[in-house]
């Protein structure tokens, strides 16, 4: 039973080394790498007697249509593109697992059509824009999107022609009214399921989520001839509101708020910080929890500004809502956990996924599966065999309620 | 009166085009430009009557001797290089205000020998290596630091030969037993006299200075996936360790303690901090003090990594005694405050001069003056012309009353 698993592992690291770099894994958006992934999965959907196309936006969509298929289409799939110096599941694991699926489908004759995208692009490392591939085929991507160019200043409709695709039929990429839903196995990409020793969980929503940058605008002094009581100091009032955002965060249930990037000026030793520029990320699966936490630390840091004569700049950069999963989907989803012999966990997911883009379009569900050491976007990344065995298990449980149930 | 004043401020103002750049002044160690300075100030000296030279590592020294000199001579001086985007005062207003106290030594017969030397280098822009000027008069420039090289490569021989001098003359440079000793005229570069309201101040001593660089290690994560009790955030730690710099600097009295430079990995708004490097300046007169205070915020931050089961890496980077001024110059500076008719403040510098490393060979004394808005390093600096001719009445009975106790 084992060796299925060993072998989508050993898929997911042969994809691994078709790679932008030599000797580390990146794979950004239609890039040459993407042609033999392609290549690699194409092979692989062909052996299983599924229908291959390439889209506009460069998702290879594997299309299993069994004889006896007697309803809708099940579209299963995640990510082929990476972030730099990637690991090699992120995204991947779930284009393999989707194959072995149609492969136990089709061992089990289940009458269920089933569609497997490999999406061209998530990451958003290429053109700082992500989800390309799903927002096709949700029927999301603006054309207006085509313009925004890479460091090489080419655009995404010259990355597009330049893959030998044409950038004014991806209308034609969108899932019709056939598709059925939208099933994605992932890795976690963080350290839950190890701290509570489980395999799998279903994931509820992803998360809302609000970046911000602070800017304390202070002055710029000498340290050595400035007395303390003369100093306008960005880095002292920065420090006294980013040591008030984790406490806030430890003591609401499920929200996480994170200061990741942080930049003085003029960032010298002997120089009192002129100003601090503080990223802000908070995510909670309620929008209202994550809106009055953002509120408050604001706030809290205006009201810092203003007792130190200080400036205070705050620039939103992204307000996402949360995004819950599909409840019929998860729940057939957590009963085929425990049909297959786990506790039934749910959890909702930190981070964003094609799930995100894709429930916009059609119901949609989520199985993360165990990231030893919670590592993701990392050469180390890894999954246990025991766990794509786990969700291989899963996975065929719920094609066989799903098969029944639209029967 | 005043116009002595207003021809020192604009000679420093045509000092301050003499630079490497068109539009602002950047004058390093032994650059073109210097040349342009020495011819400016040579035909000053000659003009005065002096015998001028340059010694082995640039420093231009003019030597007024009068007929009735009767004992040692006294040297004036300050440097001439600069940092990049410069004042037009840091330095060279020292320079051209001991020219025209030479004016005045003469104007009133003062049987007092001067010599003035306008250091080559001061602010260690072009070597990272400071003091290279006084170190030569005061003998403590070391032959090793001739291999020291800027950033083309250059080492601090080759410098010395291309602007024609001899690098191994430089024991030459050397002040010989005939210097009674040094005095510095330099503009505050802090807000003190300001706040005070103050023209002059005469030095007690440069501060004493430490500085480090701590380092905070913990786990990059996810900042989306990772619960935050699954959290080794670096930036979390060094927020709460930076919070208690400010707070006992200002509960110890003359203390500055300064976190200038903040640098985070991978510094990205949606990754955990995997290490914060945070530099800390503590200056204070008494050194007892200003060691208690560095080992009171390292022992800090231990307790605070150790909590949070991060790792701590302390880099002393700089620990520097204070350099007391001398006593008896210091006390004929405040005295001639007094009698030219000002308060005779007296207070410490917190950043490094010329008179630091002169201490070390001769009698030091110093005068400060008010820097408008405590600026200094910017092109803003400036200097009020009230606060020069202040300085010119303080340096005429100073030097009467040096001149009076060496007859």
């Amino acid at each position: 039973m084992t060796d299925r698993a060993k072998n989508v592992i050993n898929a997911c690291r042969a994809i691994a080394a078709m790679s932008e770099e030599l000797g580390r894994t990146t794979r950004r958006f239609l890039t040459p790498p993407v042609r033999q992934v392609h290549d690699f999965l194409r092979a692989r959907m062909e052996a299983l007697g599924m229908s291959v196309t390439v889209d506009a936006v460069g998702n290879l969509r594997g299309l299993w249509i069994p004889e006896n298929a007697t309803g809708k289409r099940l579209i299963l799939g995640s990510h082929i593109d990476s972030v730099p110096n990637a690991g090699a599941f992120d995204g991947v694991l779930g284009v393999v697992l989707a194959l072995e699926l149609v492969k136990s489908a089709q061992a089990l004759s289940l009458p269920l059509a089933i569609e497997v995208i490999a999406f061209s692009e998530e990451e958003g490392v290429r053109f700082g824009f992500p989800f390309i591939g799903s927002r096709a085929v949700a029927g999301r991507l603006d054309p207006d999107m085509l313009t925004f160019k890479d460091a090489e200043d080419i655009s995404i409709r010259e990355a597009i022609e330049a893959f030998g695709l044409d950038p004014d039929a991806i209308a034609n990429a969108v899932a019709d009214d056939n598709a059925l839903g939208f099933v994605e196995f992932h890795i976690e990409q963080g350290p839950v399921l190890e701290a509570e020793h489980l395999s799998v969980a279903a994931v509820t929503s992803i998360v809302g989520q609000t970046r911000l940058d602070l800017r304390f605008i202070g002055h710029a002094n000498h340290a050595g001839t400035t007395p303390m009581h003369l100093r306008y100091d960005a880095m002292a009032a920065a420090a006294e509101w980013i040591s008030k955002v984790e406490p806030l965060a430890q003591h609401t249930d499920g929200l996480v708020a994170t200061v990741g990037k942080v930049e003085l000026q003029p960032n010298a030793g002997n120089v009192i910080p002129a100003s601090v520029e503080a990223s802000l990320d908070v995510r909670h699966v309620h929008d209202r929890v994550r809106r009055k936490a953002v509120d408050d630390l604001v706030e809290a840091a205006e009201a810092i500004a203003v007792r130190r004569g200080l400036k205070l700049e705050s620039t939103l950069k992204m307000d996402e809502s949360s995004v819950p999963m599909d409840e019929r989907l998860t729940a057939f989803m957590t009963d085929a956990i425990g049909t297959a012999g786990y506790p039934p966990k749910l959890m909702p997911s930190g981070a964003g996924h094609d799930s995100m883009i894709m429930a916009g379009r059609v119901p949609t569900a989520m199985l993360f599966l165990r990231s030893p050491g919670g590592l993701s976007h990392h050469p180390d990344e890894a999954v246990r065999e025991e766990d794509v065995e786990t969700a291989l298990l899963v996975g065929e449980k719920f094609l066989q309620r799903l098969a029944a149930e639209v029967r």
